[in-house]
């Protein structure tokens, strides 16, 4: 679309000139107003512009005064280097992951490692009551089995839903799971035979590797770009080798990117070529910065290639286990896996989550998760300019909830990471993230802890800690 | 024990005079006070003689009057032949399983496909109960993950319960799951690589052949006995080509045996011995028609070979999906993949059930669920033994939800199936409880309905189904 361009175009060029410095930090910008008849454009595509650059982070908004260019401090911090994994399908396991997760529900840490909301942003008394009522309105109050695609009404929200990133679904398109990763173990195990090849994006999200090696299927890291994502071109010359393929496009964890439409369009056209199923994982889809929910791969599958699984794991309630996968051609196969491996899920809470979509409160909810993540992110970021070692990179995520950072060769966060036990904080140290001998000065964060005072405290001890370490070597 | 020898000696004259015709069809028994001074036993011991009587459904009780007979009808009725599987490692696929499960939930139905009790036989009221307590008593209302081995609550209980089968449990030995086919599912993940072989009972469930399957495995078919289960014999004789056994050995589906102390004894030994892992499945522990909960293999368990799993899918709710199970030996291969497969379970039911359990509940509701299945397993067969073709043969379940109905060897229950669907009546065909060329005559019918004279009409038209199609053929 003709608007579509422009309100890019415009945007790009006033990022260009935050970047190189034509425009200073704290600067004001034109009024949505002036913009608007400066490129005589629409007063909405205007907004849009300072939406997108806002996404970007690059300005924020000030209520009643307009828009103003980021501190420079944010901006200076350099991106992390393009992952370059060996092209080299592998299965050798990184052993530090059971220790991470130990540390899952410890109320006495910090937990920055663990890649969820904080209980603190989430509608938990809206969602209570959702609970109680679902189970006094069910007829045997949840005891009984689902019909196996999964319950009725959550479905249809997620195919109404589907409608605002072009998917289109319907709810026979659907079926439930017990949260994403039980999405993703089922169209792995129904795509896959042991010693098959998966092709994954470097960083990976430790979960999926351990999945696949669970599976015994050897796994493949693909290149990536920290903006972009995975880089096609790698993936194309490896085609030969790979079985399936899963992709975390939209906002993907550790890196945050948001793959443009173009490269999914490119991608589910060059994995359906050759007929290799494609895993979209799809759970921070919701969790954009920017103005617009991103389209998914999904959007662009014509041959049913796609098997597009989410979640309300990242949005509303990790502990639910409320997933879905949208299974495209291979719907008889992912039926029959789940009869096997889940048969029902509880379901008074997937009544509960399909009334809470019903009612629009879901809406009002992202907005304000949204809004939180990203003025978390910004918080973050000032915290790590500040305390953390020279020479520290950091992503810039257009969503989601992780931050990656890179700190200086010299420093193994697998050692800060058993500092920062010892202070009450939990991390998530790079090398998890990767089957190979990569990112051992690299860690993931997570941005959905409630920003506070203490909060920063233990990013200035974590950054302490880094330092410290930095110099010993 | 003495006490027990004596009591069981006597029980066991007592029932030859009835299988003998010796006592006749409604005859009253003595009094337990008579039956103690004759035998010189204590009252305690008298009244577990008849315990022991009902639970083989030999003798009724009715109230005030003392012990009679049961009515000969149902007496009558034979056995099925003991099983004669292939002793050859298989993995061909019946082709009925999705079509029997895809009518789960359908509530035009009467599913005697379905081995799970149904809703109005659960205490409904008091789970909804301990739902919206549980809901509005956690902090984050159960939006958060659990710690990976479960919720506290209900691993303490299981544990406490664990002491009545002297398997002597701490919470700590214990990983709460999404129901128990998700704990078999982590066992057999744990334990197995594609391949390799498993051994089972025949007749199996057929959502752990298909489970089997999916993982890849060949599948060993051991032969049982309708009244004890699995043949020692043939499992000794197989033993050097077993990787991993699996056992129901309590009121198993569908032949509602329980294996003796003795038999559950030998074989945690032999496959000890073997360093072969045993996974026991205990879900219909609980369901047992005599007086006492039988003991498990766990309870044999000195080396830890033993993987016990449980659940309330069969007692209280199964659309809950909250199981358990106590791996022995192989905990961190379990707690590893319930990471990377589960990560948590819905911490809102999982603590609900807890509390459940504490209160005692539970139990009150057990001796109901037990005494009302009972029951029903009589007037089941009552109705069997009236309606169906001459020549059938009968189960003789002495606990759980499953009755197993061979008929004359002209009837193939695919055809009964087909017939009994255009009549709202689901079936359990034999032909799924194998991977074999076995039970093509054979049926389950799950006893977990209430009985209402429509129950009784639609048992009659099932009956008047198999004498047509045993007249066509």
């Amino acid at each position: 679309m003709k608007k579509d361009f422009l309100y890019n175009e415009i945007a790009g060029n006033i990022a260009d000139k935050i970047k190189t410095g034509v425009l200073k930090e704290g600067e004001r910008l034109p009024s949505v107003r002036k913009l608007s008849k400066e490129h005589g454009i629409s007063v909405n595509t205007a907004k849009r512009v300072f939406l997108e650059l806002e996404a970007q982070s690059l300005v924020q908004s000030k209520p009643q005064s307009g828009y103003f260019i980021s501190p420079r401090k944010y901006l200076k911090l350099p991106l992390p280097e393009a992952s370059q994994p060996v092209p080299i399908a592998n299965n050798s396991e990184p052993d530090e992951l059971m220790s991470v997760y130990a540390t899952m529900g410890r109320s006495d840490l910090t937990l920055f490692s663990i890649g969820v909301p904080s209980g603190n942003l989430l509608p938990l008394a809206k969602l209570k009551k959702e609970i109680v009522l679902a189970t006094r309105a069910m007829k045997e109050g949840g005891t009984e089995y689902e019909p196996l695609q999964g319950n009725v009404k959550l479905r249809r929200m997620v195919a109404a839903r589907s409608l605002a990133w072009e998917g289109n679904l319907k709810e026979s398109d659907l079926i439930t799971t017990n949260g994403c990763m039980n999405a993703l173990a089922l169209c792995m195990m129904a795509l896959t035979k042991p010693g098959d090849t998966i092709a994954l994006e470097s960083p990976c999200y430790p979960g999926i590797l351990q999945l696949a090696l669970s599976l015994r299927l050897k796994v493949l890291e693909i290149a990536t770009h920290p903006l972009t994502g995975i880089d096609i071109e790698a993936l194309k010359q490896l085609l030969p080798k790979i079985n399936v393929c899963l992709l975390v496009p939209n906002f993907n964890t550790p890196l945050g990117y948001c793959m443009p439409d173009e490269s999914k369009k490119e991608i589910v056209a060059l994995l359906a070529d050759h007929h290799i199923p494609l895993i979209e994982d799809d759970l921070y889809g919701d969790l954009h910065f920017g103005p617009r929910r991103p389209k998914c791969c999904k959007s662009f599958d014509k041959d049913g290639y796609v098997l597009w699984c989410g979640s309300v794991s990242k949005t509303l309630a990790p502990g639910y286990r409320v997933g879905w996968v949208a299974p495209g051609r291979y719907k008889e196969q992912i039926l029959k896996l789940k009869l096997i491996h889940v048969l029902s899920s509880p379901s008074v809470i997937n009544e509960a989550v399909g009334n809470f979509l019903l009612t629009g409160r879901y809406e009002n909810h992202l907005r304000y998760l949204r809004k939180t993540l990203q003025e978390n992110y910004r918080k973050y970021v000032d915290a790590i300019a500040a305390y953390f070692p020279e020479g520290t990179k950091v992503s810039r995520p257009q969503g989601g909830l992780a931050l990656w950072i890179e700190l200086p060769d010299s420093i193994d966060t697998r050692e800060l990471y058993n500092y920062a036990l010892k202070k009450q904080i939990s991390i998530s140290p790079g090398r998890i993230f990767t089957l190979q001998d990569q990112f051992h000065n690299c860690m993931r964060l997570c941005i959905g802890l409630p920003w506070t005072d203490q909060l920063k405290l233990k990013l200035k001890q974590l950054g302490n800690l880094a330092k410290m370490i930095g110099r010993r070597s």
